[in-house]
């Protein structure tokens, strides 16, 4: 009988099918679905190669680009779609509300215990534009919501409540604050270039929750100062200690802690009980990326 | 006939009666409707024994303590509830998140261009206790469920949807986070005591939004370390740049900016504009704190 190799956080308390938790102690030739562990090596991947009847790969990353050169023919990858939503989402809420409300002044500020109070922009009445609506994105929108701003969700097509990637030009003008919240594609890498950081208006606050290539460093370094920016994704990352994006004014800098919370195992184990049973069941695996 | 006394950025577009925005050009004897300037001096409030045809003085803050001993007899006080609602919920918000997700240790890794990534706890799945049932804690509520995680508010008394201040002693072990959204009385000074936070469990993050003195400051500092915390008010305040509480482990201060923010005066506009048009229409005025 087919079984599965997980890491052992993520195994169900109770499985239809035998489970291995360690590689070195599993007969990789009875691997059926396998899933490699969270922010692991390339080698984990690699022993794909070594399971001549794997049929579902679970990755528990809503990437998957570094997966499919490993992947065997015929193999289904499923990527850990939902799973990062609510800690990314959260990540850019604490990044808008921290860079508007100047907790990361006040931070800088407590070891000289400096008092240095000023008013203040709110998120309250403000306009949130929210690019990508996926997971992530429509995360960030249900949050922004609950805070008296208005959102809007841009995706790659418009559709209903989403205004389509060919409307941003007219939208950027009239944003406080924009939200990245796309996957890295050929269409996405470079996206907010020069041309698309003039037509933000001024003070107004660009979140990067997305992946660091989305935005051209060297066009935001040259708008910091009339445009804010909050980013928890760079390019390069990590980000080298003399790169001057940590020290240009009105930039907060994350160090690409949008998924790895709290909030990822509870997730992450429902998506991996689920998926399991619907292999052992024979049911649709959901989130398939790549056949 | 008689006018109101208000300052210009709270004017009402239209108003039925004579309008003042300056004391010294303004007859005070015709004054019947008088609003105090937002954060203004005490001298503002003297104003109100040269007004003896005074009917409504209407409040830009919350708090109205400091207004009673100047109120003449007969005369209704009004105070600013609901203005500052959004703003200092989200300021509360804003705390939590920042100190949750380690905003404030990122600010202050930036000027050295550190990339500390590490695991953090998220806001998602917690169990948030919010004492105070009234605006600001109503507001924190809602604001908290959209980041899925639970809220228990606490009121005075009992209701449906929420528990009385006796419950306080079994719900606070269980707390993950607890916000403080009450209104400084003699009931709620110094509420926060060495007991108090003793029934806390390790790591859980006490916010205050409310008051300072609603914490006792030194049982705070004695238990910071193994609680954590993040405070928009202090007591003292302004907390003297030598106080230990700027430089306590897991402390996270704002300089009292919970009200002060843009979501102010488009509130304080409205709230003015609808109690003037209930005074000249002589309906009943709404959030009577004395009379």
């Amino acid at each position: 009988m087919l079984g599965a190799l997980l890491p052992d956080d993520v195994r169900p308390a109770d499985a239809a099918v035998p489970l291995w938790t360690e590689p070195a102690e599993c007969p990789l030739d009875r691997v059926g679905f396998y899933v490699p562990r969270y922010l692991g090596p390339p080698a984990d991947l690699a022993l794909m190669e070594r399971m001549p009847r794997l049929q579902v790969v679970q990755l528990l990353t809503a990437g998957y680009e570094h997966a499919l050169p490993a992947l065997p023919p015929g193999v289904v990858l499923a990527n850990a779609a939902g799973v990062h939503d609510a800690s990314t989402a959260e990540l850019a809420l604490a990044l808008i509300l921290a860079s508007l409300r100047g907790i990361d002044d006040f931070a800088r500020a407590m070891p000289a215990g400096e008092w240095r109070h000023r008013q203040r922009a709110a998120l309250a009445d403000r306009t949130v534009v929210v690019v990508g609506a996926g997971g992530v994105g429509r995360a960030v929108a249900e949050r922004v919501r609950a805070f008296e701003a208005s959102v809007v969700l841009v995706g790659r097509t418009a559709r209903p409540d989403v205004r389509g990637a060919e409307d941003l030009p007219e939208l950027l003008p009239d944003a406080d604050v924009v939200v990245l919240a796309v996957p890295l594609s050929e269409d996405t890498r470079g996206l907010v270039d020069a041309r698309f950081l003039a037509r933000m208006r001024d003070g107004a606050l660009l979140v990067n929750v997305a992946r660091g290539p989305v935005v051209d460093s060297g066009a935001l370094l040259a708008e910091a100062g009339r445009l804010t920016a909050a980013l928890d994704v760079t390019d390069p990352e990590p980000l080298p200690p003399d790169h001057p994006l940590w020290r240009a004014p009105g930039v907060l800098i994350s160090p690409h802690v949008g998924g790895n919370t709290s909030a990822f195992l509870p997730r992450a184990r429902r998506l991996v009980a689920d998926q399991m049973g619907r292999w052992a069941r024979d049911e649709p695996i959901l989130h398939v990326v790549s056949t």
